[in-house]
């Protein structure tokens, strides 16, 4: 008889090769499928809401796992953040969930925020967790063009070519701007994203923001369903993955 | 003829000592100090508003330098920045200022943020730049008690045995406590503050919040003037200084 478990899991992507499991380095998914086989003896598979690459981090990732060890989720919850350390993984909340709750399958939404330092000053408390620009950015610009990409649309331009999705048409729901200081966040939701679609966006925002680059030639890059149109493709470091969204 | 610089530094504090200079280990002036010497060739001391402890960091410390060598200010942040790789300091601003003023004895005041994560779940990306306090705490409780050390006072109680001021009285502008989901953080201001000071206000307040401690206690431990009556020091790693004000 086994029990299914939602995760809510924070994580610093940094010193992992992504989320999914790998033979030849440490991930995420790696992590909490160890703390789970140390705690219960039980060989099983952590899937999440999103497989994140390496150096993306995640403030709310949802995850699930099958259980068959008698456990509580308050206990199994403070067993697997004890177990997990010193890996920057922690698991925030654990819940018991029906047996068809799957944190990929019944996903309704996803966002993602993606952080920008806009200085010529390197960074140092926040390396790795933000993408500094050295060049000033008109974040107006970048709004802009952030709004022509969303809704319904091909983004073949904004995909990897290692995207394994069957369509390359997605809705993106929203795609903000937000601007304080010299700190510019992009904020970006939709039902599920393309591989490297929300980093293709903002290399393409930043490069907007820099001048290079006008909020229409965004729209022609999007028209062009083309990779090679593609502008520039920003660095892991400053993407956080926020939120994934279901129905109960 | 020495042209003086004014600094405005940022710094991770967690491989660091502290801010001074020390035989046995790093230190941010040490690799300020390191950095003006490989661009110039001079012995110089960088000064700064205020001494940081170890792990604690510093979103906008004040420093200057007083240098022979004929530069700008704009050429000297660049050198500056490129010479202090990979350690995570970073020089904001640069600006030539007057012979007489001190980034020590012209400033006029200082501001501290602290920064609690009030959770059960270990921190990740934050670890070191946060106090993850398990306990639920009550943040409205903790703003009363703070009401309570505003103002002028002799602080002997929230002062640790090695601060070298010669008065333990000292006015405390400002103590808020701001309160966000699972974040608290406490905002202190002051023209100067004694050692230790911040994190110890900081500690008897998270004791308040906790519920083991009343904000009475705190006026108590206060009037006591004994730093035998502390409840608790808080640990560096949530401290950020973030503000030195001058008149000019």
């Amino acid at each position: 008889m086994l029990t299914r478990f939602a995760l809510t899991v924070e994580y610093d992507g940094r010193p992992f090769m992504g989320w999914q499991r790998q033979p030849h380095g440490p991930s995420v998914q790696g992590a909490l499928e160890a703390a789970v086989r140390a705690i219960t003896g039980e060989t099983v598979a952590v899937h999440a809401a999103g497989r994140t690459d390496a150096g993306v981090h995640a403030l709310a990732m949802r995850a699930h796992c099958d259980i068959a060890k008698p456990i509580d989720a308050f206990r199994l919850r403070e067993a697997l953040n004890a177990r997990l350390r010193p890996a920057p993984v922690a698991v925030l909340a654990c819940d018991m969930v029906a047996d068809d709750w799957h944190a990929r399958f019944s996903c309704l939404g996803r966002a993602y925020e993606y952080r920008i330092v806009n200085r010529r000053a390197p960074l140092t408390w926040e390396r790795g967790l933000a993408w500094q620009v050295p060049q000033p950015l008109d974040a107006m610009a970048m709004a802009m063009a952030a709004a022509m990409l969303v809704g319904r649309h091909d983004f073949t331009t904004f995909r990897s070519a290692h995207c394994q999705a069957d369509s390359p048409v997605r809705t993106l729901d929203r795609l903000e701007v937000i601007h304080a200081g010299d700190r510019i966040a992009v904020i970006a939701a939709a039902r599920s994203f393309l591989h490297h679609q929300v980093r293709s966006m903002v290399g393409c925002l930043a490069l907007v923001g820099m001048g290079r680059w006008t909020p229409d030639d965004v729209a022609t890059a999007l028209a062009a369903r083309d990779r090679a149109r593609l502008g520039l493709n920003a660095p892991p470091d400053g993407l956080f993955f926020t939120d994934a969204v279901y129905l109960d």
